[in-house]
């Protein structure tokens, strides 16, 4: 099991470096202390979206305050690595060791007094042998390994699943990234959710209504596909099958339903089985317990971890690897 | 083969019903002859979602003009008949001979000079043993039967293929409707096509990219799932693998692709057999090009009726027999 080293030597309760997970609508930026916990946390809503190129540098300097110093280098993960975000960066090619991303981190030169870096993305190759990205979501799969290791079990292969606008599906054997498929499974629903005849005049809930989502899992079970499955949550509505206040639920439903049944599909194309591990689900609780609900009708297992927690326990890990290997970053290494 | 038996009495060349095809989006009004040509064409966009209930005798009243005399009756398909028309009229259940319709229009009480029918919609089972709807297809379908009769095809089963914002696949066995399902196909393209990450930043054309769609389609073919196959229309422009100006008919080739395989797949489940006629596409001449590609792409052949042609020749049809076995319409008769 790795030990947290911390970057700087200092005092016990002493800051060590600044974890930043920047992404397209939100900034959060957190202290870390040298025992690899949060000492303090400072949030924002300028995402990388809302910014021009020039912007970035500003705006983390207003969110760091008194943070600004020579001994706390920044490590940032997420989309501020993309193009529109502060500094694209290369992607790095899979299947790659996600503990090696430290020695391809990019390091900004910036009027700050901080060093300041950018974890890379991957590049790599999904179930239907098409070129995919990730941007952040290699942090927190690293974050997931170190989360594992810290519980004895390093030795597991799950699926790793990251639900969110853009779902990511994983695979990783030895620490390597060795396949992983994206699904826009969060942005078509909320597409759809947001404007749509489907939806049309049907009132909104941020509960959720646990009978009608598992109907539209039952749906997206059912031959006809999901463009039909779709549009069903309609129909069935208009044919008094659905309440008014199952729609929404059940569209959900019948969303990560697909995403989930098409990529046990596909991966057992791939590996040729199922996972006997649970599926490791790194998200939000909300939508981690929908994936959890639509696993369990798949009779697979689940567990949870929050994506800032892994977020942090990855750029926890490559700041670490980081003050061990190279105490001379060069400034737009790659 | 059925001849065309004018619904009045006229001389040559006087008109005898005016078809109304009354949409979402559009009206379109034919004034008919009695040899079941098309004498004039009136348009408007006062579609179906711009208007209250109230409104619709005044529009409809607007537009004829001229046309407004006791001796032509009215025959309307569409959403006009839906919740949120001129009246909601009650779907007819499938299995249901569509010739049979005519039994079933709903005669409105209006204060127009003519009498005013509306086809009712079907309601009936999909591929996937769900409930579904259609409403102005119904009249399509029977439009398509008449073409097949006129050209002494009476006794072929074609698939029937719709599409649209939501995009119709039918089978018809001796003129009755035993199965059909709706994919959101068209709604979902354009959900992403309008707004989406997909295509940010990305040049519009109203021009098919025949290559690009072609690779959508072939990624429909792949493992993994639509919300995958989606997604990589994204990385795979990030990653250069398609250029800018591709990446949305990639899309459609993705969603036309997954809509012709899923519901393949569905009907062999259902029938144990791929149909041996061309499938019969009813649509416009665009989205039934793009359809007939991706058909191809699993060597079908399929031919082409026009959507209008289609409505208007259901509506002859009704209004032939309707002429035939019922000379005095009940109000509100169903």
């Amino acid at each position: 099991m790795t030990q947290f080293n911390p970057v700087s030597q200092s005092a016990g309760g002493q800051a060590s470096f600044i974890a930043v997970d920047w992404g397209t609508t939100n900034l959060r930026a957190f202290l870390m202390n040298q025992d690899g916990h949060i000492q303090a946390q400072r949030d924002s809503d300028r995402g990388m979206l809302k910014l021009g190129s020039a912007e970035f540098e500003s705006v983390l300097s207003d969110l760091l305050g008194d943070w600004l110093t020579p001994d706390l280098p920044i490590y940032m993960a997420g989309m501020v690595g993309s193009r529109g975000g502060w500094q694209e960066v290369p992607y790095q090619q899979c299947p790659i060791k996600l503990e090696d991303l430290s020695e391809h981190l990019f390091w900004l030169t910036t009027s700050l007094p901080n060093k300041v870096a950018i974890v890379p993305g991957l590049r790599g190759t999904g179930v239907a042998g098409l070129l995919d990205v990730m941007r952040g979501e290699e942090t927190q799969l690293l974050g997931a390994l170190d989360w594992l290791e810290e519980q004895g079990r390093a030795d597991e292969s799950p699926i790793f699943c990251l639900p969110g606008t853009h779902c990511k599906w994983a695979q990783i054997t030895e620490g390597k990234v060795t396949q992983f498929s994206t699904s826009i499974t969060g942005e078509l629903f909320a597409r759809l959710n947001d404007e749509s005849s489907l939806v049309k005049g049907l009132p909104k809930s941020n509960q959720l209504n646990e009978d009608a989502f598992k109907k539209g899992v039952q749906a997206s079970l059912q031959a006809g596909g999901i463009l039909h499955h779709l549009f069903s949550a309609r129909s069935r509505f208009v044919c008094g099958e659905l309440a008014a206040d199952e729609v929404r639920d059940y569209l959900s439903g019948v969303v990560i339903g697909h995403d989930v049944n098409d990529t046990l599909e596909a991966l057992k194309v791939v590996s040729l089985e199922v996972p006997k591990s649970p599926v490791l689900i790194i998200g939000s609780e909300a939508l981690s317990e929908r994936y959890a609900l639509a696993l369990s009708s798949r009779d697979l297992t689940s567990e949870f971890l929050a994506a800032n927690e892994a977020s942090i326990r990855g750029l926890k890990r490559l700041a670490n690897r980081q003050a061990v290997s190279a105490n001379n970053p060069t400034t737009g290494a790659l």
